[in-house]
This record gives structure tokens, sequence and C-alpha cells, in this order.
């Protein structure tokens, strides 16, 4: 099996401090940054979801032509990773994709189909989404089901040290991690992004109900956050008594290791129904953000509703941390998919295109 | 019914002298134009073909902000479609993408079918379109069988005054288009671009031992586009005293018209298998570009192969024109797709986007 | 004197909630938008710098070509607003600029001057102005010396209420602003840019040392202000007993007003130098921010030393408010640059480009 | 006097086919090219015009960013160079500025002169530059009078074998160049692009009347270049037994040969004032183009006047060659630049902006 040599392409909210700047960890841990396209534009709406795509396309399609990769790898369903899918392809770059075939409920499902008529191969988390790509393209031997390398790090997480509060950073006061406690993660669905003030209202005054501290995550950059960190800062001020401690980002390990010593996940994050199912992590889904994603048991769905997410939220807490559930991989996705990489290099890389000479 | 407004974006070579100026011909036949967006960026290869996209992604972001249109209209399957279509869903603008599930054997399917991802209805051209879109969406209730709207030019071209050779226009000795002649056009494959100015010439020398007059359209503007633009220059100067009259372009109707009146057409236009099943028009197709695109019996397929090319030739010219097939429509398009608009906006437009509330 | 019809076009921070939504307050006002351009690059570094000139300066292009002025009015000297006298002089419409002619010291110095280059007209703040902007063009008649718009808006804020704390917004203990208080701004300078969170320090380490409540703004957009915003949260858990209250922005005359009010403004905000001469505001400008600017009595300058800093705001505190200097303008500039706008195309609008048919 | 490593940013028309792809040229000439930036928006008017310098100024942020040279060198006065000097001098990249102070009488003016604004030293071609550049910049140690480039290499050219008419290429009838004939090169100015179809068509007429062969060289890519290809292609069809030899370009040394053996040089190439004084070519130049140049005894300026065209032809035919003059430079001009930045790298490189500590 031959080497893979790795180049890594830092885009958009990678770059960003305030998402964790994955760069930075990328770097910590040893790799170097083949090249950085800076393409978030601020504004976190519509529009600009659509033109730093644009901003990103017109980087990214430099960017590989001088880094000229046998093949691009790309993730999952963010339109950014649609402008890198773009860039490649439209160069003949061969476009491996890690998470098609999935379904979540939002404009994600059609940007992630998307990717998969782009891509050559597929490197696929479930058997359900490995049979919905090979319908999407008729193409069998290119669909791999690998796992999600999510559950790799998942797997990692329960070996590691428990998170301590001081390492949550953020503001507010002190929650002890050893005892009870709640998380809160909430996005933005972009779909319905003018109500998403709104539904984070709903669910922190749910929280709020429910007498256990509460650790509550900034949202991410989709269009709606701004409205998002608002209620957060205002429902801390509504009920300066009660614990809410609200923190920028973990690095993906340690988060996952929170979601071990939590009570309840509540809120609409993938972690709860993805990484969550095979953690065994008891989880209150709020609202259709996970709508059509496969589940397992650990999952309760409730819909914007301030009693239905408390009651939720109690049920949870009394049934306690869930049995590991495999549907999403056991752990070892990573080195299947470099596998795949390094056979399918061995065999020559082919664009998935119908060529005159095959005919 | 309701009335249906019109707001014509022009993008692209639309604007450019060279492809016809279709932004002129448009204001010709009294529409104004909503917006213009100049983004081809020359060099027509590979990576300034990914980098337009970007740009055009850009300005179509802002300019789609601006207009706010109801739904947006897109067509087939070049690149910049694809970031009309990221322009539109990105912002939650319903897509109603035109002559969507077809297979034509290139990057172009790859496109074709990510365009159809992200769109929100489908007027398809042909019957097995219609399944083929129904398979990849899942949605019957949104696919439109409403026929190709390039055979209603076609059946207008039917009663259209035949072409002349001054209207021609372009360079090269003069034709008389009443009496037998060949129209070459052939466009560059874009998985096959540095292969292009070769494959040029094969068919232009098939074409040299064939003693009829000659009509040679100029490539289109993707990647090799200037390799083939050397080749025509130079077969006319190493046949000086053949007739091969060198054109541009011609408003599509009258392109239509001059089918009609050729013995066949040579190359790989999808004009060959489109149009030209309705016209009866007898045509060789050279090379894979209509690979997997459905076709009448007016179609002759063969390799890049001067012998190939010129048996073909001369087959079509002794069987003459053929019968009218329907496949790609009856010429009634047009007002099929207006009404499917007209329709879905009475019912409510919605995009194709599962929504929490529906569950 | 003929009628002038406005069109704005918002661009950049003027969209950004965190920046004041300058776009809100200007439909605010009764004005409508003629276009916004989205662009800026989340990052605030120096890539991003010139990667958002080059995104706004594609938008721009597009806008200007659409709204068609007979003159664009760009001010100062952000480098957002090169491109903006770049796309309308590129396209021949004729440049307004405003507040040309000064010096600061940083790289502001050189964009303005190179939007003076690209610019047909000349409104500027004060006579020496209006003397370098006739050195660097030789042309007399297109220089106007107008005065400073931001004085006739300290002039209204002369008028108004005063500001109390609650309008304030922001966070942090109340301060009572009937009472003695200070004021910090203080940007990032972009050549500095590695050191503005040190800067910030140091300035917030000498106003902890001042027994009088303080009223802390956020830093603008540039390069650094990210460091410079961890200072100010840094300061503010340092010295928990202390009155920092932390201030995203004040609509601009409600800052004025404020600025009446405080016993000393400091920081290296332009207002020091500008307004604050008009108003007679005691004021310590820290570090080469302002450098080169021209000046009133009532500036102190020192430089990143806290002991320096401090001294000198003991100094402004004991001698209290100035007197009115109108050496920015008096309050009159808006109308006046109306009227030259009104006088100029009456006249007949020309670039200032020397024409063959002149000679 | 340290190493200068070279690094080399082809941008734009540098990297086109139809204008002499300098890339090339300069790969042929053993450098190797660190960055290809494609950039030019095809349609050559206004908007483009101003739309590809963005396009340019997103793509060069990073590039620069990523090259991270000492010194960003730049050359003379296209919309395209005031972005290669953004992206530099927005990332404190020191920007040496060649070709700067100069005038020539129209829209590259105004780039010129915002170039040298954001420039920090400056090698100029004239003693006038020199004095010119010091009275914008203020900063005499920064400006350095180094001749013009372009002289070294028509110093070159005296020494080269003679342009035969196979090495033109292009199309029409065979030109002698060991007997006399005129050489034609006519740009369109960008404040007059929409009479740039006209102003050729008049000087095309001209030198009809003119009893010498003609060798036309097609126009750079700037607005109204398409209408300007249309008049040359028009004059050979009105005149199809003249000798009209159209040329598309010749390597620059190629290009000055040919100038020392043409009879005169029309049109408003800046050949005729800058090499040609140098070279002593008899020139007439049309139009205004070149106003505000300086320029030698070798030229006669004329309006765009069929007669007039003529009757200076007739004159400088009379006269032949002149005698050559060194206001542009005596051919060292490549070594000087080099000494100079070499020098400024050691005495350590600053870019030119008032710091806080020099106070």
């Amino acid at each position: 099996m031959p080497d893979v040599e790795l180049q890594i392409v830092c885009c958009g909210a990678a770059l960003l401090e305030r998402y964790g700047n994955v760069s930075s960890v990328v770097k910590t841990q040893g790799y170097s940054i083949a090249a950085e396209c800076w393409s978030t534009i601020e504004g976190a709406n519509l529009v600009t979801s659509a033109k730093e795509t644009g901003v990103l396309l017109q980087d990214l399609s430099a960017t590989l032509a001088r880094l000229a990769p046998d093949v691009a790898v790309v993730c999952a369903d963010r339109h950014e990773v649609l402008a890198a899918a773009q860039a490649a392809s439209y160069q003949h770059i061969p476009v491996v994709h890690l998470q098609g075939g999935e379904i979540s409920g939002s404009i994600d499902d059609k940007v992630r189909d998307a990717i998969t008529h782009l891509s050559d191969y597929h490197c696929v988390a479930t058997k359900r989404a490995a049979m919905r790509v090979y319908g999407l393209t008729g193409d069998y031997a290119r669909v791999f089901n690998t796992g999600c390398p999510s559950i790799d790090l998942a797997k990692q997480a329960l070996s590691e040290p428990p998170v301590t509060c001081p390492e949550l950073g953020g503001v507010g006061p002190d929650v002890d991690l050893s005892k009870p406690f709640l998380v809160v993660l909430q996005h933005s669905v972009t779909s319905e992004a003018d109500q998403a003030g709104e539904q984070m209202r709903i669910t922190l005054e749910a929280i709020a109900e429910v007498p256990l501290p509460r650790v509550v995550f900034w949202s991410g950059q989709d269009a709606g956050a701004d409205a998002m960190a608002k209620e957060i800062r205002s429902v801390r001020e509504r009920h300066p008594t009660q614990t809410f401690h609200a923190v920028r980002s973990l690095p993906p390990i340690r988060f996952l290791k929170l979601l071990t010593q939590c009570s309840v996940l509540v809120g609409n994050s993938s972690a709860s129904v993805r990484e969550g199912s095979y953690l065994g992590v008891p989880a209150v889904v709020v609202g259709g953000r996970q709508y059509g994603r496969e589940r397992g048991l650990n999952v309760i769905d409730v819909g914007h509703d301030v009693k239905a997410i408390k009651t939720a939220i109690e049920r949870q807490v009394a049934h306690g941390p869930y049995r590991s559930d495999n549907r999403y991989g056991d752990g070892t996705a990573g080195a299947r998919i470099a596998r795949v990489i390094a056979e399918i290099k061995e065999e020559g890389i082919q664009p998935r295109i119908r060529e005159a000479s095959s005919r």
C-alpha cells in the first residue's frame, strides 16, 4: 500500500479565533498548513453565506492549481465545502467526499447531495448512507462504508481525563463537572434563520426550569448566530442567581469528553445523534435540524416548546447513560479512509467521468 | 393562473461579442436586462473555469439579494449555472431547473446533477430525464416533463426563410446554401481539453476529403477553444483551394434553420441529437461529448478517426433528411414551463427543504 | 442651483451590528439605501484588509455601473474607500473626496493620498489640507475648504440632552455621567498591529490608576482588534472592584455629546483632535496614530507609557474644558459640500483627465 | 552588496496568448514563475477594468501573504498595478515603483500617482519624473533616477539581426522589411473608449493614402479594443490590393528592432516617445494618449484627422532617422534598479510610514 502525503488547506471559520481556531489546533498537533484561505464575510446572513462561497471558490481555484493534489478530500455539508468540491472537480482533481449520503433536514441536504455529485469517491459513515450514495451515483465500486471519523475521536475521548471547569474558560459561575449538569449546544437552522433567536430563547427558558447547572456553548457562524448570542446574554441577566456558564468552544476531543460527563445534552447539535449514539449520551434534540438523521435510542426529539423540552430533559436525567451504538462507526474510520485513498491511488485514481473511449 | 413577471440576468459569455452577444439579442427582442454580471476570465483553461464561477457567485449573491425574485430559473449544465443555483438556494430562493436529468458524458454530468440537487422544481426535456430526476430527488410532484425550449425554436425555424451566405458573415469563400454543404460545429470536451486541438484537426481533415463546401463554426469558450481555433485557421491555409467558410455564430433560430438546409452536421454539438432529432438532420457525432445523451435515428456516432468520420458523412449524405422525432419535445415547452411557474406560484412556492414543522 | 439626488451605498463595516450598524442608522433617519455591499472578511489582519478591498472593488464595480451616478462622493482614508475611488474613477465617474490632504501618521496617509490622486474634486477640512491637496494635484480650482462634516455633528451635539448610563448599553457597573469620568477609545495602529494588545494594556493600566469611573469603547475592525478586546476583558477581571464600563458604540452624535460630558478623552481616536478641538474636550492622545494631524490646544500627546499617560490625564482633569477652535470647520460643512456638488454639476462635471482636445 | 532573490508573479494579460504570453517568454528566458494570477475579465470595457482589479487584488492578497517578499517591485501605470501596490502596502511589504512621476494624459496619470503614494521607493525614468515624485512624496532620499528598463532593451535591439516578414506571423500579404514600410500601433484611450473604433478608422484611412506597405498591430486589452480590431479587419477588406499586414505581437526586443527598420511609427504607443527617442525613430503620434509625456525631436504630434496624419507621415518619411536622445536612460537601468534594491535591503528596508517612535 503506497504512502499518502497530506496537504492541509485551512479555509473560512477554521482560521478564526471565535470558532476555536482549528488552524492553530492542527499546527499544534504537528501538521503544517499548505494554504490558508480567509473567506468568511462578516454578517452571518444568507447573502454573506452565498458570497463567501464565491470568495472561497475564487481563492481555492488558484490554490488547488498550485498544490496540484492527486485527490482532494472534502468533508460533510457546509456551503464552503461545495466550493472546495467545485474548485477540485472543475480542474479534474478527483474528489473524495466524507459523510455523504446522510439526511439531516435543512439546506445542508441539498448541499451535501450536490457535493456527492461532484465527487468521485465516497467514504460514508453508515450503511444507510452508503445505500443512498449508491442510489444517487449508481457506482457501487466507489462507495466505502468507513464509519465517521468523529467516532474515532469519541473512542479516544473515553480514555481521556475528565474536563474540569477551568478548562472550559468562558464566562459565568463555576460548574462542578464531576456532579450532574446540562450541556446546551444549539445552532441556527439556516432555513429558519429569522427565528433563531426565538428558538434559542425557548430552549434557554426550558433549561432555566431544570435545577441543574448549565454549560451553554455560543452558536456557530451561520445566519442567525448573532440573534442567538443576544439570547444567551439575555438569559444570564434575567436569571442572575442561576448557573449559566457560557463557553466559546473546546477542542473536539475535550468536547466529547464533556458529553460523557453531562447528564443531558440539549439543543440541535449533530453530536447528539452522532458521537452521542456511540458514547450513549442522553440527548434532547430540539426542533428539526437533525430531522432525517439516523439515530440511536439515546435521543428524545421535541419541538420548540418550553414544556416539552423540560419534560424530555427530566426523562433523560432519570434514565442516565445509554449503551454504546456502532451505527456511525466503531472508531477506526480514519485508518480505513487512509487505506481507501492509498488503494485508489495504487489502482490509478480516475475522476468519475464517462469517457468516449469507454464506449 | 397568475401572471409571471420576468427579470433577466445576463452573465458570463452571454455578454460577450464573440459568443453571439446573447444580451443584445435579448434586448433586440424587446426584453430588458435586470442585471449584467461580467465574469468570464480570459484563458479558457481549467483554472479560469473554476475561478470565474467564484467571481460569478460573488456577484450573483448580491444581485439576487437585490432582485429578490420569487423563483430563479436556471438552465442546463454549464459551471456558471451551478453558481446561479448556489446564489439562489443559499438565499432560500426556490430554483426551477430546466434540462436536468440528462446524461451527456463529461463533467457536465456532475454539474448538472449537482444543480438538480440544489433545485426545487424540475422542467425536464424527456421522459427518461424525468425518471432520472425523480430517482435523484425522490420527489415526483416537483418534476415536470415539459420538453426542451430548444425544440420550440426548432419548430419556429421550420417556417423561417432560408439562411443565405451573406447572413453567415465570417471569413472565407462564398457557399451557396441552396445546394448541398456540410456544417461543422465541434466543442472542446473539458476532460480532454489538452486534446481539443488534435480532435479538431482530425475532424477538419476528414471534412477536407468530402467534396462539399463546409461552413465551420468557431468553438465555444471552454478550455481548449484556443487550440481549436488555431486548427481552423491552419486547415484553411493547408487547403487554400477548398471552400472552408468560418463563422463566429448565428442567432439560435437562424442556426437551426441552417441545419435544415445542410446535408450533414458534423462535430459534437448537442444540436445533433437534440434539435437535430426533431428536425431530422443527418448528423455525424464525433467523440464522446454526447455520449449517454438520448438520440434518435438521425445520428451516426464515430470516434476521432479521419476515415470513420469520412465514411459516416458519406452514408448520411446518401441517406438525406430523417423523419421528425418528438423525444425532446413537440415545440410547446416554453408555454408549459411558464404554466408550471405560474401554478407553483399560485400554490405557494416552497423550497424543497424538510421542515421541522412538517414532521 | 440644481437639486442633487442622493444614492447611498453601504459597504463593509457600515452593515455590521458590531460597528454600530450605520446602515440602520441611515434608514432610521429617513434615507433609503441604494445598495449594500457585504465585504468585511473576518480575521481583522493584514491579509484580510487587502483581500476585502478586492471583494469590495469587485462588487462596487457592478454596483456603480448599475447606479451610474453623476459623481461619487467618498470620504477619508480607510482602505475600503480606495476601492470605491477605483470603482468610480476606472469607470470615468468623477470622484468628490472629503477629508483629503491631511496627515495622520500611518498607512492611512498613503491610502488617503492615493485616493486624492484618483479623485477629481476635493472638499477638505482645513486650510492646511487644502494647500497640501493643491500641492499634490496642482489644480487649485478643484479644491474647496468646506470644513469637516464631523464638526457639523459636533455643533448639533451641543444642543442635545446629556447621555445617560442606560443609553450606553454594554457591560459593567453603572457610571453616573453627570459626574467626572474618563472615556477611553483606542484603535489599533495598522503598522503596529502586533503590538495593539500591549498598547491597549498600557493605556488601561494607566487608566486604572486614576480614581475616576471609566467608559471604555471596544476597538474598531482593523488588524489587532481581537487582541485589544482581550485586554479590555482582562483589565476588568484584574480590577473587579473598579468601574470599567465597556461599550460597543453610540450613534455618532451621542458619542460627541458624551465627549462634552467627560473629564478627559484618552486613547488615539481622531475625535480627540478633530471634534475635540471644536468641542474643547481635554484629550490625552496615546502613541503615534494621530501623529501629523493638526490639533488645537486641547490635546496632550504621550507615548505608550503608564506613568506618562497617568500624569497627562491628571493635568487635563485639573485644566477642565478648553475654548472652541474652528480649524476643522464651523459646523456648516454639509451645506457647503452640497453646494459644491450642485455647482460642479451645473458647470458640467469633468473628470480631471487631460483630454487630447484640450491641447 | 547583498544578493537579491527574484520571485516573479505573472498576472492578467501576462498569462494570455493574445498579448504575447509574457509568462512563457519569462520561462523561456530561464526564470521560474512563483505564482500565476488569472484575472482578466473578458469584455474589455470600463466595468470589467474595475472588476478585474478586484479579482486580482483578492488573489494577490493571498499570494503575497504566502510569498512574503522583502520588497514588491511594481511597474508603470496600468490599473492592475494599483492592485499589486495595494496588496503589498496593506500588508506592510515595502513597494518599489518603477516609472512613476510621469505624465501621459489619461486616467493612467491618476493611477500612476496613486501607485506612487502607496509606494516606498521610486526608480524613475527621467530627471523630470524624479522631481515630480519628490514633489508628491516629499522624500528625496527614496527617489532614484535609474532610467527606464525599456531603454536597456532598446540598446540591446541595436545589435540584433533585422526582423524578417516570416517572423512577424499574423495575416496579410508579405512585407519586405529591408525596404521602407510603416508600423501602426494604436491603443484605445480609456477616457475615449467609445471613440476608439472611429479613431482607429481615421488612422488606417490616412495610412491607406501613403504608398508604403503597412505592418499593423492589433490593439491591447483595454476598453475599446474590440471596436479597433473590427476596423483593422474592415480596412483590409476595403483596400484588398494594398499591403496591410496585421500582427498580434512580437517579443519586445524584436518589436524594438522592427522600429529601427521602419520609415515611420504611427499611432499612440508610448514606444514613439520612449524607446523611439533613444532609437531615433521617426514617429507620428495621433491624439492625446501621450499628451504630457516628455519627448525628443523624433515625434510629430497630430490630432485625429486623416489629412494631418498623412502630411506628418510624409514629413517623417522625408526626414529619415533621428539622433539618439538619452532622456529616458542610457541602457543601464536594469543594473541600477537591482543595485537600488540591494542597497535598500542592506540598509534595512522601511515602509514610508511615519512612526510614533520617530517623533
